[in-house]
């Protein structure tokens, strides 16, 4: 079937991510607060939705802490700018070999590999409309890492974010965690209307050209929603190639730090910039509230 | 630049594989001189190359025995018949976790994860003329099982493999893999014209799905040999696949144990369908010297 | 969507053409006893469907005489030999400019240029189950010849046809053909189930590569049933092609003369090497009452 | 090979066109004076090519008329303003037949069809760096007219250019233009660097479907420059479609009337809003002089 642009476009803020990317610039928030702060001032710059990682306040350091999930959390709800609330499931998955003559034992210092259920601790806790769930293993560009995510692991996560009612978002690094993603609906652990963000040029997934971009977006079944990203100055390029292709737009802090060459961006510039080019290409940019009735989404009230 | 058949294929007969089949089927080969005499076998049918793993001569299970690559590398270049001789260096890398509540510690007995050395001591020793390299880190149809090479290791073993003058033949399961080799050619780890075999339908990696095995084959270097195969039912439509996008062949009981529905293959058997449909499609399928001029492979003597 | 590889294959046998290869092979059919009978012979050997033109009986030259495309749809009607017939209607659209200097007055002898309804005359009086419409206006390897089929002209041809009940066959020759056809399956000049045949590596059409090939399939849509073919050397490569990306297939003297390099072909022993690539690759052969059903076609009774 | 963005892109303005738009909006040139005008505000916009058709000053309507192409060629060189000068040859192979049912004798006083010297004729009065060259024959979104040109009379054209020291600008509609440019460089009539426009979304051709694109955009040869557009709101992302994939792009008038829903456009405006486009995928917009470079163009001095 052709494929046919998004005239109807959302925009996910990823505001701070889990790299090692704190003391690279000094926009990406670090406390709950600057992270929730960072997030609402994307919202109003555009996002729909806001992608949450946490970060150790003082070092910077990415965290798995619930509480600083729940700060987050609650304060982004306390907000009056309403945004969708995606938060990473991500961590936990993180496999540090020692060096190619000695992989094992592993280096435990530097890994951190716990268990489905505490994988997906502060999603229990705190709700959010969406959380992440990185559909594979794969290398990255460090030499003795793995972002590890085993098929049982996925399993037993994905599940538990169906059970929780929050919509896992899907995160395809390469053609292959697209196909098992795949799986998993039909394997009856995620629901049918699935939501999946297509992953581009992170070392070593998917590159980042348009052949295994479309052969991507071609194998992406008709009724899910998609999204698609990639990383640095690839970034706003991908806006408009997602856009094009059909689906929808990430940008932030998590995948690139620049605004222009030698220009440090925040968030609410980079969703500013996302706006001025799907507007220019002719798309609409859309809100929460039309996000969760394309998604099927519920927007839990702040705790109170 | 449009693509074009390859009218000039060679065969690869990969015999026996290092997954668990030696009890799906009586053909698998077991012992040194079995697999010799199936590679011998196939390479009469047609195969100008065979890929071999070896395995326990009494239970069949896959092994890394060095002795064993020796006596199947003797066996094979005493032989009458010239063939092109490739060893697997993919074993050494199993990763097996506990379960989704505990993935550490690792689950040691079920796991073998060896240094790079360890890796390809069974190539320094038997010096084929090709071995491969399996180029990225991936999850399988297991649920706790991970197939695990950090670019550290890639990068390791690459440069021991283009030391020892042995030519990597470069396994890529999605279009990361792929990415990754290139990264090896432009660090210098591997040579310019390198040699790729394109995974397809691997579970969880690439589907075979032809938008994405176009996109594989739309990034493999102008300058670079290939070659693709697919699994099981799938094996004989990917051979007439690669050739139409201009590549060469594998096919062999590692990856399907059957000739036809109801029907167990054995080595030769899979050889001479895949002739008969390259010769069918106005192909030609070349042989161990032809192939050793395109890739600039040098034959090793027989040990003497 | 993923592309899933045909298991049902119908072969059609395209089996003299309307092109001037009359004088290059002595198999080459001209009266209809010789149509009708090659015809057959080619189901005999496994086509489901005969895809006839006619030719002067004397001098082989192509012909659009209705008493000559009666008497071929009579013999092969009162054969015992069940097969469905596809009579061509794309004669009468040849247009011949004089030369560059002066396109205009047209080579009048040389063009063939006829209303709609004498295009096909001989389709309401043979009734066959399917008749071609070639989906628009091209160059072919002819200096100043056009293939010309005007958007009015096939509407109106179009038209014609549904209202007889034959199933047109479009014949998309580009990717602007393809599209076309979808707009008047949009009109609703044909009907939704529409049937396309696409026709790759035609001067001037579209090439054969893979990648428009791809772009073609990706294009049709999903309740369309398809089928694809090349010419000359690449005719059995096409096989393979369009059963891999989920289509079926063609083959004849009207695409290809040759069986191999140097030996000329007949129609059956072109249908036969096809049905060895197809079962070779794992698919089967359907007959014509399978491809009936599949193309929701009626059967027409021989003239009584 | 990999497909890689173009950061370095140029921006043709098409400032009036062919077609019957004159009447849709004031802001369609017609005089020589309003054409030059437009063009060469469009330059100032960050056009680096200005692609002319001229028209009747009086009625608008499309014109061949050496005389006008002479005006808009002396009025843009004489400009303080530099930019590249693109005219058409497009004209002069206009064909309209009778209706469906008489399609002969053709309708002569809608027809426009001359020798190849006659449509080159305000080239070789002229002399503009580029001019068009529509490769190919093919239907357009009317009932009987056909954009006619032939195989003789390509290369009869193709010839002339080459000869006057003029660049040809292929314009390809589908995937078979683009094939028969290859053969026109085969052939000799071409020079082995050629220039083509990829012309997306023109009825009947080419769709603007991104798998269609990504076909020809993979089939354009490495050693060749191109550009790509599309058509109506379609003209925006296209620009992003042509960056993206590695090209130049587009925009104006001939192509698209209106700069947002329900507001129509001027040419200058048209061409800011690529520039805006451009700049923010991280690209930058390049000049005449740099065009030249790339094109080896050979900038002619104004009449004097």
């Amino acid at each position: 079937m052709p494929l046919t642009m998004n005239r109807e476009v959302f925009i996910t803020c990823a505001v701070t991510g889990g790299g090692g990317t704190q003391d690279r610039s000094p926009h990406v928030p670090r406390s709950p607060e600057q992270i929730a702060d960072s997030a609402i001032a994307a919202a109003k710059a555009g996002a729909a939705v806001v992608h949450c990682h946490v970060r150790d306040p003082e070092t910077g350091a990415p965290s798995r802490d619930v509480k600083l999930y729940r700060e987050v959390t609650d304060r982004i709800r306390a907000s009056d700018t309403d945004v969708v609330l995606n938060l990473t499931a991500g961590m936990g998955g993180d496999m540090v070999f020692g060096d190619a003559e000695s992989p094992l034992p592993i280096n435990e210092s530097a890994s951190d590999m716990v268990g489905a259920t505490e994988r997906v601790a502060h999603v229990a806790e705190c709700l959010p409309e969406i959380c992440t769930l990185d559909c594979g293993t794969m290398n990255f560009a460090e030499a003795d890492y793995v972002m590890t995510n085993t098929p049982g692991m996925l399993t037993a996560m994905g599940r538990m974010m169906t059970e929780l009612g929050v919509k896992p978002e899907i995160e395809a690094f390469d053609t292959g965690h697209l196909w098992y993603a795949k799986q998993l609906v039909k394997d009856g652990v995620l629901e049918a209307d699935a939501l999946v963000q297509l992953c581009m040029g992170v070392p070593w997934g998917a590159p980042n050209d348009l052949n295994t971009f479309m052969a991507m977006v071609n194998n992406v079944p008709a009724d899910w929603n998609w999204s698609a990203f990639s990383l640095g100055r690839d970034q706003m390029p991908y806006v408009a190639a997602a856009v094009l292709a059909g689906g929808n737009v990430r940008v932030g802090l998590e995948d690139n730090l620049m605004l222009d060459k030698g220009v440090l961006a925040e968030n609410h510039q980079l969703v500013t910039r996302a706006v001025e080019i799907i507007e220019r290409l002719g798309a609409r940019v859309i809100g929460p509230e039309d996000v969760r009735k394309k998604l099927n989404l519920t927007k839990r009230a702040p705790k109170g």
